[in-house]
């Protein structure tokens, strides 16, 4: 066996050559020589660096050596399998003068920087691709770990698999093994957390410095830009932690060009940092992010399915649906099936269990049955005590979902107030209407029209109601609000005032 | 060493004869010459294939080799230990056209095919039992992976157990590493609920397929005949999940001894298909296949606990207590424990927790004697506050269990309802009584005569309050009822009105 | 290599002397000659002995052996690393009748046997910490692994880390490794729950005895002396469990320096058995054990903070705090941020985040911040509506902190209620003032002079309300209630009489 294979190495030209380009897809036999990295050094025993040659990784082995982790070294050897595993065992290793980071630097550059449809939005964002897709690929290269957070809806959880699945691929194709160094988790919670901070610190301290590794690179999708994220950023950051943001929600605050959560990231791509709106979502964003980090990495239903779910309307998403070759109506069917085992399984990633869907029809066609029938109970539910009103003109809907709704039963709250509003839209679609779903200590709130902004209530429920320690937030036409339970009637009423003094015909006016 | 080995096994004729009955058996030295199919192919590196002679399972190893996974091939080597493990050493391999399947297929048969009882009921079932028992072995024979989820009660973990450990046993007997191939998992709701579904997914997912594993075979114990199993059952089959139930609660609907699960299933064994009811509870049930699946394996006490906590009034508890060779108490005491600390546990297995109390008497008695106490707290604490009438001579009571109750204190609703039941039932035997807990969206039904079986409350309530969305569903003389809350005072009201509108003279006539 | 190694050990006289004191630190080519105790047997495959000279640990390795586990032999052989692994090759090896118990008992004996700071209270309790570390030691050397849960608030995780990190040490310097060994659990009860106790034993069932590993030793931190402990300890012990109290919580109950929980320990450290009081909190306590564990552990930080945290006044706080070279601001910071860490984090050990916590002073103002923000929002909500009234010269406050205060948000009811109650006294530090926080089922209860006992308020209830199933308990000036949610309003009212009924002219008399 050691003959032949010696031999095929031999008169192998390419091999060589093969080998510096991929360190990490050297094979038995083969002999590498060339300049490398120490990125891991694991003893006592007899000592196994991993190295890296600015493109892939590698073990290579030595009975001793004094060099140490991020010394630069020209080692030659040949390549030997044990136990399943290919290793180079070093013959000679030599001290390297050289400025090891310009390679990997320029490994670490893109080799795609096309987008994968044609959009001014993403074109006017393009700088940010460059830089973020090169820190990652940075990460990768230098065997850095790789931890992804994102929220838990069917947008976060798209652009999480594509950050995930395209990163793989490029650990895998330079020989990186993606069970040690690449993690994803779910936020329930729209913002980055302090519980899911904690959490994760905690999993960094186990998992990744026990085995000898760096500390991990954060990525937060779909959340992260906004002021309620500040606490969770800014208590990583304090642990020496780097994070990018991949966003589309409202940083509320903008000057110059810095959000409040600016200070603590390395980079933070959102769409109103340049002006545009949260219409480009966060699965197109990291999407097109991912084919970035690996050119190798396709798939087009990703963004479609994000972008239909968070109700986007811009052509981008028609340009996704077209290439992913499926109907919208498939597109959307994949995407309420998200939703629905995100809801079911809470703190879980579902490794595995999101990707079937893309491949499995019927399971889609099951859940999106089950989800129709629970969307049915729930209206039928509701409906008969939905207390509507004419108010000037503006339709005013309230509903108790404590008493009306099923507990623990999808669709949740917020989706069930969306619900009934798109009911009494029906033949009404010229009103201004509004629904208001309530709990005990949360309004959720709907409207077709921005008559009334849910900041614009929000700001008047905190001057009027002051001890109600009012929360919250979200779009013109939808948002949640939160408080002390005490104060929820005072605060109904409140937003009844609130649309009795608007004046709807001025805003007829303003509106055309 | 090598020398005396090698002599052990040249005048050990009878050697090569147990290694043909038993491979999993081989010891260090010996010669194996077999025809074996390949369960698993290990690579890179020297290849190792997992074999099975139909019978047994062990590990061969050679340099390189073209077979693969499902490959009929006849090996002949020496056997080595290595690292504390046994590997036969291929010196040849030839490929042979033969049916293994149907070597297979003889293997599975059960060995043991009598039941440890004599029983009418068990007999009815006999072929149930044949080809269920013959399926769960050629998995194990087949090194598929088995998963076990059970309802987390005292019959439900019994059949657990039952299950677990005859295939545990029959997998150390034939070489078969029960670490990798064995799961079981408690479900807290009645019926196997989509979001345990998920749960078993992803961690096939994780843990099996990371092994380069099969999909498992699942077995769903004393859950998985009714029509809330449908949407479980559907989504696992759709993702290519054989499935086996073993349940003794009622399908409610068989047409042709076929229910509404049986699509999505390989085998279904419940009583009520073949006529009779649900007292030959799962634990019984799931025993008696034990057995089959292993004929070494035995632990009479566990369908004798599972009967009594069950409330089954048949002879073959009795026969089972006698077997146990405990007395009725001491099961009795056994069960509740179990029940005990499966509500401490929710959805941790308590791997090790159960067994000991089989062997733990001390533990046994302590935990009892906490139950005891906190039933006595919650029958004082409920008792004085029970209302009672008596309608036209039928004994109703009500309790609001949010107000009078402990909150997540043991003994749980359901069974505080039972003990107020039996209370007020002393000394009022002759009449019907009915007992009626309730909490914002549930109640709670116990009665001691079938006056007004649960299903009829259930269908009435349907017909007159449809906005409450009526679930749920029980025995005659018992059941739990789920709706929207604002309904809750209405409900009651209705269920009383029922009770008024019964003539109990008729049903006295009807019952002598 | 083999020869210099070799040589090293031939001419070093010192070399056999070290291995004998520890044969944790054995290296590659020394050769060990001595008498050990079998700890371990691994087998198939060439035999593995964990053995253990009474001080130190090691591997030894031999072809085949009938020797096992708690035998005495005497062993011979060169040391050789393997896999990064050292191990005796065993030459020879021949049972000895030695009494190796004495030579263990005698390792045991702590080198450290002086507190870090002067104090009476310490002093008095000297031969409880010689007894509890010495046994602690024994279980280290004897390669018993230990099992720490511990109170989740910063005087209970400040005890868990000292007695986790000492214990680490020891384990390092003996060879003995802290992942298989050593174990830290926080209880969010302030007892040890039996859900905790049924999580600990199928824990110990799975990872220890899966490792072939003797029962664990548990160790109680900050919880474990009350008739609230009773119940988990006593099933502990029926299962073979030794334990081990360190606490200063009133035991309620002692006579003749027993308490209810005695029967179930082999060691009870807690200072009211000895005439003291809760002042020295578990946090000293386990800290001045840490050291005797191991005298090179230092970090008087810990019992500073946990002092500090628990509101304990004795100078021996301002001893730990002088000792820690950090400010009481500091200190009380960094134990403000476990308590919200700890918070968040529920069943969670936070390993390695404390830790972070007293090197990275950012994170700890970050994470004031943020709670000062919470405790303000809080403190606002609830003022407004605090009902406060005068009887007889008492100042009696109630609020009704579900209504007032928002869910899931740190600070939690109970710091609420004592930060209500701070508010109250200022400008009255002269007259009693009690504060009554009210969930639906729970009452908090704080003041500031002890007119009325929180034991006294109990037993009167218990007397008048005995339905309520009231429990609880606490300090004379702290403490909380639990009881049946219908009986909250004719609860508070008996406690506004309990107050009336008070001749507090005679309290200021009994006071002076």
């Amino acid at each position: 066996m050691v003959s032949s294979k010696y031999m095929t190495n031999e008169n192998n030209s390419t091999s060589k050559q093969k080998t510096i380009k991929n360190i990490g897809a050297l094979e038995n036999g083969d002999k590498f020589t060339g300049i490398v990295k120490i990125m891991r050094k694991s003893q006592p025993g007899p000592v196994i660096f991993t190295v890296s040659n600015g493109y892939g990784m590698a073990d290579a082995v030595i009975k001793d050596s004094d060099f140490n982790v991020n010394d630069i070294v020209e080692i030659s050897g040949y390549v030997n399998e044990r136990a399943g595993k290919v290793q180079i065992e070093i013959e000679r290793i030599k001290e390297m003068k050289i400025d090891f980071d310009s390679i990997i630097d320029k490994s670490s550059e893109p080799n795609n920087t096309s987008f994968t449809i044609e959009s001014e939005r993403l074109e006017k964002l393009r700088p940010y691709f460059y830089s973020i897709s090169k820190r990652i690929r940075r990460a990768i290269f230098e065997n850095q770990p790789i931890m992804i957070r994102h929220h838990a809806d069917s947008d976060g959880i798209n652009a999480g698999l594509a950050i995930e699945y395209s990163s793989k691929l490029l650990m895998e194709q330079i020989g990186v093994n993606p069970d040690y160094n690449l993690y994803r988790f779910p936020s329930r919670a729209p913002f980055y957390e302090i519980t899911d901070v904690f959490k994760d610190v905690v999993l960094v301290k186990k998992i990744i410095e026990g085995h000898g590794q760096k500390k991990p690179l954060i990525i937060i999708l779909d959340n992260g830009s906004t002021p309620d994220d500040v606490l969770g950023l800014k208590a990583m950051k304090s642990m020496g932690f780097e994070m990018i943001v991949v966003d589309h929600h409202n940083p509320v605050i903008i000057e110059n060009k810095k959000t409040l959560v600016d200070p603590y990231l390395s980079f933070h791509l959102n769409p109103y940092i340049e002006g545009l709106d949260s219409q480009t979502c966060a699965g197109m964003l990291a999407y097109e992010l991912a084919t970035w980090i690996c050119e190798d990495y396709s798939n087009p239903s990703l963004p479609a399915v994000a972008g239909i779910t968070d109700r986007s309307n811009i052509k981008e998403v028609d340009e996704y649906i077209k290439k992913s070759k499926k109907s919208r109506r498939e597109l959307e069917e994949i995407g309420t099936a998200i939703d629905f085992i995100a809801y079911q399984l809470r703190f879980n990633s579902g490794k595995g269990l999101f990707e079937e869907l893309y491949d499995n029809p019927e399971l889609v066609k099951i859940i999106n049955e089950e989800v129709r029938k629970g969307s049915k109970t729930q209206l039928e539910s509701t409906l008969p005590y939905l207390r509507t009103q004419d108010i000037n003109g503006i339709i005013l809907s309230t509903i108790d979902l404590e008493k009306y709704t099923m507990k623990f039963t999808y669709p949740a709250p917020g989706k069930v107030v969306s619900m009934i509003h798109d009911t009494v839209i029906i033949d009404r679609e010229r009103f201004p209407v509004i629904t208001i779903g309530y709990l005990s200590d949360m309004i959720i709130i709907r409207s077709n029209k921005p008559v009334l902004p849910v900041d614009k209530i929000i700001e008047r429920l905190r001057k009027d109601i002051p001890h109600a320690h009012i929360e919250g937030g979200g779009h013109e036409c939808a948002g949640a609000i939160k408080f002390i339970p005490a104060h929820l009637h005072e605060i109904i009423q409140n937003i009844k005032s609130q649309v009795k003094e608007l004046s709807y015909e001025g805003y007829i006016k303003d509106d055309n």
